[in-house]
C-alpha cells in the first residue's frame, strides 16, 4: 500500500509510492524519443492496459475491444491504491495514512498523432465531457476530498507515453497549492464579498495587458506574477466553483478555447512540452476531516475554476524549488503579445469572438 | 530594470527578468554537453566575468588575475539589479517593487573538473567560508531581507556553466517556502517553546531509520516526507538559527560532512545532477517591513539553519507543480539504506565520527 505522509514543518502532503520499488540504477538518462516502440494506449491494444473504467463507444462495441473515442483506464503503475481504508496514524510527531485513491489515465484518442491545437470541437468536447463524468463519479467515493486532473506532454513535461492522454487522481487530501488558493479566496471573500478571481478577471479584461484571448465564455491571461515564461490560465467569465457544472454551451466554447490556446502556443514556442492542471472545487461531499480546516463546504461564492497551462522551456533549478521563488525571463505582457500574433489558419471557426 | 511581483492570490512573489529579453526562439532543446567550449571561469580567464567582488589569493596576487583558490563575481546575467530603491507600487490590485537585490556566482575552485565529493577539506572549507563572508557582507545592505546560496549541479538541474560554482542571491523578499518554514517553527515554539527541527533531530536520531550518517556536529537525515527521491538535509546537532554563526570546528566539519554525503550520492546514482540550498536565518538587520509579518526578528529560539540537497533524478511534472503535491517512488528509509551502504573509499579520514 502506498503512503500518505505530511511534512511535519511545511502543510505538505507526500505520496510514497515505495512499490515501484525503484533501486538507484533505475534512474537513468531517458532515451532520446518517448514511446518509439509499442504504444499499449493505441486501437487493437485494449487487452494491454487495465480493463476500462468508462468509455465513448458510439458504435455499440463492447468494453476493452476497438471502436472507441475516449477511453478511461486505471493507471498501470498506480500512485495509489483504490481499496482500503485511510488508517490514519502518528509516528512520533509524523503524520501518515495510507495512499488511498484513485489513479487514471483518459486516452483522449485512438489516434496517436492527435495534438490538442489541431484536435476538432468535438473531439475536445468529448475528452471535457470524459474529465466531467469521471470526476462527479469518482467524487461519488467520501474519502477523496480531490480530484485533480492534468496533461503533460512531452518527456521534459513527465509524459512516459506519447500517446495522447489525460491523467486523473483522486486523493483524501487537498493539494498544498490548492489550499493556499482556497483560503486566500475564502479570505479575500470573507473580507470583500467579491470573489478575488473575478476581481483578477475585470482589472485583467480592463487593462488589456495580459489578456491572450477572449470569447463569449472564456479569457485566457498570462499571469500577473507568472512563474514560468508563456504561463496562461483558462478562467471562465461567469463566476463558478467546479468545473463540473459547466453548461453544454459552455463546454463547446471550452473546447474551442483551449485548442486555440494550445494551437497559439504550438505555433509561437514550437510545439513545447507542457502541462496543464485543472483546478476545481474540492469534493463537496466528502466527510472526512473537519469543515472548515479543508475547506470542503460553502466554496460556490468565493472559489472560482480555472486551468493553469505551462510550457516546460526552462528547468527549474535549485533556486526555485528551493524557495517558491521563480525567475522568469519573458514578462507576461511581451509573451501575451507573442501568443496574441502567433498566426493560426483556422478552416472552420475564423474567430472565436462569437460562439456559435 | 528587473521586477518583483506578488501573485494577488497566492502569497508568492516572482522575479520577471525582462531585461534577458527572451523571445520564443530562445527556448530552444539545449545542446547535449553544457559548457563544452570555452570557460569563463577557468583560471587566466578572470577578464571575462565582472570584477571580483571577493576572493581567497594566499599568494599575493593582484585582484582579476591567476592565483586565486575561490572567486566571487557578479553573474554577468543577473537576475536583480545591485543600484536603486525598492520603489513599492499597486497596480491595481497587484503589488510590484523594483528588482533589486544582489546576484553573485561563487567560483569554487580554479580546477574546471573538481567535484564536491573529491574535495579536500580545506578546499572545501574555503568554498563555506566564501558562503559565510558574502552572507555576512550582503546582509549589511539592509535592503535585503533574505540571502539565498544554493548550488544547481548538472545540465538537468539547471547549471547553464560545466565549471564547479554556487549562487548567492540577495533580495528585498523572504522566500515564499523559507517563510513558511519560519512561520511553522515559530508557531510550533510558541507552543511548546521547543525548536521543531530539535525535535524532528532527536526523534530521527532514536528511530535511526532515516539517518544517512551522523558525526558531533552534524546529523544528515532523509525527509520523512521526502518530495524527491534521495532528497537529503543536513542539520547540525547544536541549535542554531544562523549559517554564519558556524564556529571553526563546525564549519570543518560540515566540510567533511557535505563532502561524504556529495560522494555517497555520486556513487550512489552514478553522479546525478542536483541541487542544494542553504535555509538560513532572515537578516535580521533589515529594516524593511512590519516586525513580525516577515519573521526577521527573534528567530534565535526558533528557526534551525540546514542544507537541503536534491538529486534530481525525476522530472516534476504537471501534478506536482500544479499543486505542491509530490509523488516519490522510492521510501526514504530505502534511499538512506543504499547511501548507506555506497562503499566510499576514504584517504584520509576512515570515519567521521570523530572529526579532528
Amino acid at each position: 500500500m502506498p503512503e500518505l505522509r505530511k511534512d511535519p514543518i511545511v502543510d505538505r502532503w507526500v505520496i510514497i509510492a515505495k512499490e515501484r520499488g525503484q533501486r538507484p540504477h533505475d534512474f537513468k538518462p531517458e532515451p532520446a524519443s518517448p514511446g518509439s516502440g509499442f504504444c499499449p494506449f493505441c486501437s487493437g491494444h485494449e487487452g494491454k492496459t487495465p480493463a476500462e473504467v468508462w468509455a465513448i463507444r458510439e458504435n455499440g462495441s463492447a468494453p476493452n475491444s476497438e471502436g472507441w473515442q475516449v477511453r478511461v483506464v486505471p493507471n498501470k503503475f498506480p500512485a495509489l491504491a483504490i481499496e482500503g481504508g485511510l488508517d490514519r496514524q502518528g509516528l512520533g510527531m509524523f503524520d501518515m495514512m495510507n495512499g488511498v485513491g484513485a489513479h487514471e489515465v483518459i486516452v483522449e484518442t485512438p489516434n496517436h498523432d492527435w495534438k490538442v491545437g489541431d484536435a476538432t470541437e468535438e473531439e475536445l468536447s468529448k475528452v471535457l465531457w470524459a474529465y466531467r463524468e469521471r470526476l462527479l463519479d469518482l467524487q461519488k467515493d467520501l474519502r477523496f476530498r480531490y480530484c485533480l486532473v492534468f496533461r503533460n506532454y512531452g518527456q521534459a513535461a513527465g509524459a512516459s507515453l506519447a500517446h495522447p492522454h489525460s491523467q486523473l487522481i483522486a486523493i483524501a487530501i487537498t493539494p498544498k497549492r490548492v489550499k493556499e488558493e482556497l483560503n486566500a479566496a475564502r479570505d479575500w471573500y470573507l473580507e470583500k464579498e467579491r470573489c478575488i478571481f473575478c476581481d483578477v478577471l475585470r482589472q485583467e479584461l480592463a487593462m488589456r495587458d495580459r489578456v491572450v484571448l477572449e470569447n463569449d465564455h472564456f479569457a485566457v491571461l498570462s499571469p500577473f506574477a507568472s512563474r514560468f515564461p508563456f504561463e496562461v490560465n483558462i478562467l471562465p467569465k461567469r463566476h463558478s466553483h467546479d468545473f463540473t457544472t459547466m453548461t453544454d454551451q459552455e463546454s463547446v466554447s471550452l473546447a474551442r478555447t483551449l485548442r486555440e490556446t494550445m494551437k497559439r502556443i504550438e505555433v509561437t514556442l514550437q510545439d513545447p512540452p507542457y502541462n496543464y492542471v485543472l483546478h476545481t472545487a474540492p469534493n463537496a461531499g466528502a466527510t472526512a476531516g473537519p469543515p472548515r480546516a479543508d475547506r470542503w463546504t460553502t466554496l460556490e461564492c468565493d472559489f472560482h475554476w480555472h486551468i493553469e497551462i505551462v510550457p516546460r522551456l526552462t528547468k527549474i533549478a535549485g533556486f526555485e524549488w528551493g524557495t517558491g521563488f521563480y525567475i522568469n525571463p519573458v514578462a507576461p505582457e511581451q509573451s501575451t503579445r507573442f501568443l496574441q500574433e502567433a498566426i493560426i489558419v483556422e478552416e472552420e471557426t475564423p474567430t472565436l469572438s462569437h460562439p456559435r
